[in-house]
């Protein structure tokens, strides 16, 4: 499972202070933690800092990169604010994301086109958010079709699939689910990833659905994630489905996270 | 989902010092408990008292059809506990198990023919336990047909496709989660049912593994469990899963759960 580390976002309170405090020693600690905890790839978004967005977001990707070797996942549909980034980031990171969407894959393909970067491919069009299995699979057929031919390699394609909240449709979930398995099953060496927050919006105990839906989706194939390695029971769920999924040799990583106290909830 | 209630079972020590202490009133108890924790059967097993299993058997039905209107089902290979428990059972219970190994089905099948008992079909056959889902798929066809054939009706025929430990295997978790997504569309109108805690054995955590395993078979399409409606986080994580499933209209058992604070962790 490639963990990306979600907490370095400025819509999160703790974040905007440190920004706004320029507190590089909270941002160094954050980055550190998750990457202690299991992220593969630390997400940094400045998305709220409207005109200001590229300067915040060089401030954090300086500011992570001098605490840890983690790379970057670049979180921004902002061409420029990721250029800035690229300008400045050691190894190679991630770009969160790309879509269908024209003004959006116009602007960034230049950027990813030919590069060696992982690249997240939202299954988003103009024509709105997908709501079916077969929705998400066509967005998902011309997104990965289209960066292949500009040079990306299949490989480094993360497609995400597009939670939608489970209380607006009882379908979403298993819409959701059974496109992660379509794609990683018609498009060899692609990638799934996805956030989880959307799934259980206007829910009580959003934890245990994000948990729940996180473990389920890890059933259907989905081998990436946008989470926060923080969350211990997250955490020890990932293990748990990764083992059972038969995707853990001989439950090495599941018995190594339990002589390091990853499991007991 | 079904839920069978696991607990009153003489290999566990607490029913073993009730059983023997004749304590009517502290199974009468669990019965209840499990009923009010969502049981819509209580497992009967009284199988640790060789020679005598008949007589303890009878005991544990009548006391627990004194507390609850929940039907039993009945846990016993010994055709002969399984009658004698049928003579004294009011409402229709279910049988667990009928297995294709010669000796069971011989002596079980001409109990459940015909009847309208919900009948438990285990994947189990003479020439071992299976591996695979190509195995399980078999046996759980030989079992569905010949059931069918001998006039029990398909929807009151529950497969078990029999869990195996992930710590032999790393292929047995998705070997039998497959199986129970083949089955389910091999045979409308069959239900899938197991226990759990075989696929946790030899390893840590074991109610963490469990749990994780529930999460994921009811994605595959799991209908039924034999599991301990008093383990909230695992009642939790099940109601969840349906929802998320999309089995669950407008979210109402979910949110009913919420309220009758069944899902804090």
């Amino acid at each position: 499972m490639l963990v990306v580390g979600e907490l370095i976002n400025s819509s999160r309170k703790s974040i905007k202070a440190a920004i706004d405090a320029e507190d590089a020693g909270a941002i160094k600690k954050i980055a550190k933690d998750q990457t202690e905890n299991g992220a593969d790839y630390i997400d940094v978004n400045a998305g709220t800092y409207v005109g200001k967005e590229d300067r915040y977001m060089k401030w954090l990707i300086s500011t992570v990169q001098e605490a840890v070797d983690t790379p970057c996942c670049i979180d921004s549909p902002d061409p420029k604010v990721v250029e800035a980034a690229l300008n400045l980031h050691k190894g190679t990171p991630m770009i969160n994301s790309i879509s269908l969407e024209k003004e959006r894959w116009d602007a960034l393909l230049p950027v990813v086109a030919g590069s060696d970067f992982k690249v997240i491919a939202l299954c988003m069009s103009d024509s709105g958010m997908p709501e079916t299995k077969d929705d998400r699979l066509a967005i998902a057929g011309d997104l990965v079709n289209s960066l292949v031919k500009n040079n990306v390699a299949v490989e480094n394609i993360y497609v995400d699939p597009l939670v939608q909240p489970i209380s607006t449709n009882d379908s979403y979930g298993m819409e959701f689910m059974n496109a992660v398995e379509a794609i990683m099953a018609e498009f060899p060496g692609v990638h799934t990833i996805c956030g989880l927050s959307n799934i259980s919006y206007g829910l009580p105990e959003r934890e245990l659905l994000n948990q729940t839906f996180m473990v389920m989706a890890i059933c259907k194939g989905l081998d990436s994630a946008i989470i926060n390695p923080l969350d211990k029971r997250m955490m020890a769920n990932v293990y748990a489905a990764e083992t059972l999924a038969g995707r853990d040799e001989y439950c090495g990583n599941y018995l190594a996270a339990f002589r390091e106290e990853k499991l007991a909830l």
